[in-house]
């Protein structure tokens, strides 16, 4: 297969757009290194120290497979990205080229707008791009589990669609989700979701929409492959995630920050598994396009205390409770089906001590490079 | 109260500003000429003449009242609407500046994607505005019934809310209505409303969203005091609403052009009211910001045909079938409630015959202006 990569430089895409070439696939990523040029902004870094694009491409031609990359924005460029998917011709199409972080998008007015800018531009340029100039082609988003809020009152989150009846007809109807942002970001994601079902009504856009839990942990096989295949680690309170900030804040010797009570029910899943769900979505692409295809792309649900206890406890450190610098529920329970993507075959990996502890070591490896700085520097919305 | 327009050299937007200073409130138009400047691409033109945005703002403050004119893009410029909004301090902000016509939103790729950037750009910028430099500002937008799609088995439209019961949890509740868009215009229309969901929710932005039907008629009695005051009248198969169009088409002895069997229902109003239904909703502001103010902006429901056969009667002419450019329900019922605007004083101005004839006048007066092959140019989707 001819698999196209947007924002392939990034956390998520890049071990994906690695995964897709060791399994023998012809890929091409497209990224305009904006995660790299928020660094420099936010004056943050990666833990991990990562490669340039072109020595992280040429290193990867060399050990995984065949990789090409070619710089476009997504969002700005249009043109370009036309060009290179009238060329390239992909059968699968993987969008990551997205702001992706909830606290970045609410520090001001200029992270707002960028956050929506960049994110629904890029997303409808590509959907009115490949229904002109590639139509047949399957395109795989990265959603969020955030489009769907934290209702309790409508039950265990159903893969995309809710069944519900009409109460003025009686009549029975699966409707979108409704939408429950708690960020700019997730917002953006949700806008996406109108798009597709937009584009996939009209002009039978084939997409799936993959619903992501909150990442954990920042090596895959192939990552690490070499030092200069690594993937970007994120610690700070903007981009890093909410475990791998607790177990840098543990292996620096800082109180784990949990933002209010903990109650926070949420969804994770091991950058492994990223890759590896959003290779199955493009293998098993044999649907017809009736409606976009939504998966729920977690592992499993944990509390936000119950993962700084279980990281305390392994590495001996304090857990700090904060003000709650955001608008969320202060506790909400969770229930999520994830059983689109096992039936295509996803194992999931599993929180273990073991594997907390594996991230633990490539921290201490990497401490050098911390700024404690960026441990407690997330917005207040 | 000062009242600032957005997009107030437009179709809706000129009447909506006339009547604000009519009535004796300080009115702020910024525009950025968009629309008529896509005459110049398009090749159309506005049947009735229409004076410079400076001489009608000049012939206003004569005749009418207090109105002012700023040049600025709010999808580009959004340094510009901040700086507006921070002095001018408006009460009540209209937000008109969107591409409006859904054939234009289906041309071919370049429209498509001006469409988006520009309508959800605008109205993104101007939210994230608001709440940073007149958090108590009250938002009215122009929305379109178009966001709610035809689908009967919802039953009559609600204003924005829809009450259903959860299926699993046998829970009932009230959600935004099912986004159901016909085009990337009216898909634009859905994101808005998801903007207004969060802004509303994370920063208690007070907004009203104002779903129009499809409006016909061009003058109001503002714009009818001078010529310079005059109304645009677009007749094309591209911004000429489709009453407009038959009464024009009527008018210059070219058949009726219906778009398949003429079945489809549709909600009209009158430009005059379109006026009046704004003006209503901002001076009744006294509501709690704690979600999002819906109302219908609609008359009456008329099939297409019915409308055809009652132009065709009255001025001699036929009623052609075309094959439908469009991809849409070839017919459908429509109940849609509008007692909001109605609890709020308004007493619509339904079609008659008279009103008819006032617009073929207008028609007739100004047919040295018409440009025949624009009667039927709408685009394919």
């Amino acid at each position: 297969m001819k698999i196209l990569i947007l924002g392939g430089d990034g956390f998520c895409g890049w071990p994906t757009a690695l995964r897709f070439a060791a399994k023998g696939h012809t890929v091409k990523i497209v990224d305009n290194l904006s995660r790299r040029k928020i660094d420099l902004e936010l004056s943050s870094n990666s833990l991990i120290p990562i490669a340039s694009i072109n020595e992280r491409v040429k290193c990867a031609q060399k050990l995984v497979g065949d990789i090409t990359f070619e710089m476009a924005d997504v969002a700005t460029q249009p043109q370009e990205l036309r060009s290179i998917l009238g060329s390239f011709q992909p059968d699968t199409i993987v969008h990551f080229a997205e702001q992706r972080a909830a606290p970045y998008s609410m520090i001001a007015d200029r992270e707002r707008r960028y956050s929506v800018d960049n994110n629904v531009s890029g997303t409808h340029n590509l959907c009115s791009a490949i229904v002109d100039l590639c139509p047949n082609a399957h395109l795989i988003h990265l959603g969020t589990m955030g489009v769907y809020g934290y209702t309790e009152a409508f039950g265990e989150i159903p893969e995309g669609y809710l069944n519900i009846k009409i109460n003025q007809t009686g009549k029975d109807a699966d409707i979108l989700y409704p939408a429950n942002p708690g960020s700019v970001y997730h917002m953006t994601k949700c806008l996406d979701q109108l798009i597709f079902q937009f584009y996939n009504k009209n002009w039978a856009l084939k997409v799936t929409d993959l619903h992501q839990g909150i990442v954990w942990g920042a090596a895959t096989p192939e990552t690490s492959l070499h030092h200069d295949l690594a993937n970007r680690f994120d610690y700070d309170g903007i981009y890093g995630t909410v475990l791998n900030r607790f177990i840098i804040q543990a292996a620096s010797g800082n109180d784990l920050s949990v933002y209010g009570t903990g109650g926070q029910s949420r969804a994770f899943i091991n950058i492994s598994d990223t890759a590896e769900c959003v290779y199955l979505a493009a293998l098993n692409d044999d649907f017809t396009p009736e409606k976009v295809r939504i998966f729920n792309q977690v592992a499993e649900v944990q509390t936000v205390s119950a993962l700084a206890e279980m990281v305390a406890n392994l590495f001996n450190a304090k857990v700090g409770y904060f003000e709650n610098p955001r608008k969320e529920l202060a506790e909400n329970k969770l229930f999520v089906t994830n059983r689109g993507l096992k039936s295509l075959g996803f194992n999931p990996i599993k929180l273990s001590e073991k594997l907390v502890e594996e991230v633990k070591v490539l921290a201490d490896q990497n401490s050098m490079n911390l700024n404690k700085h960026n441990l407690n520097n997330s917005p207040k919305w």
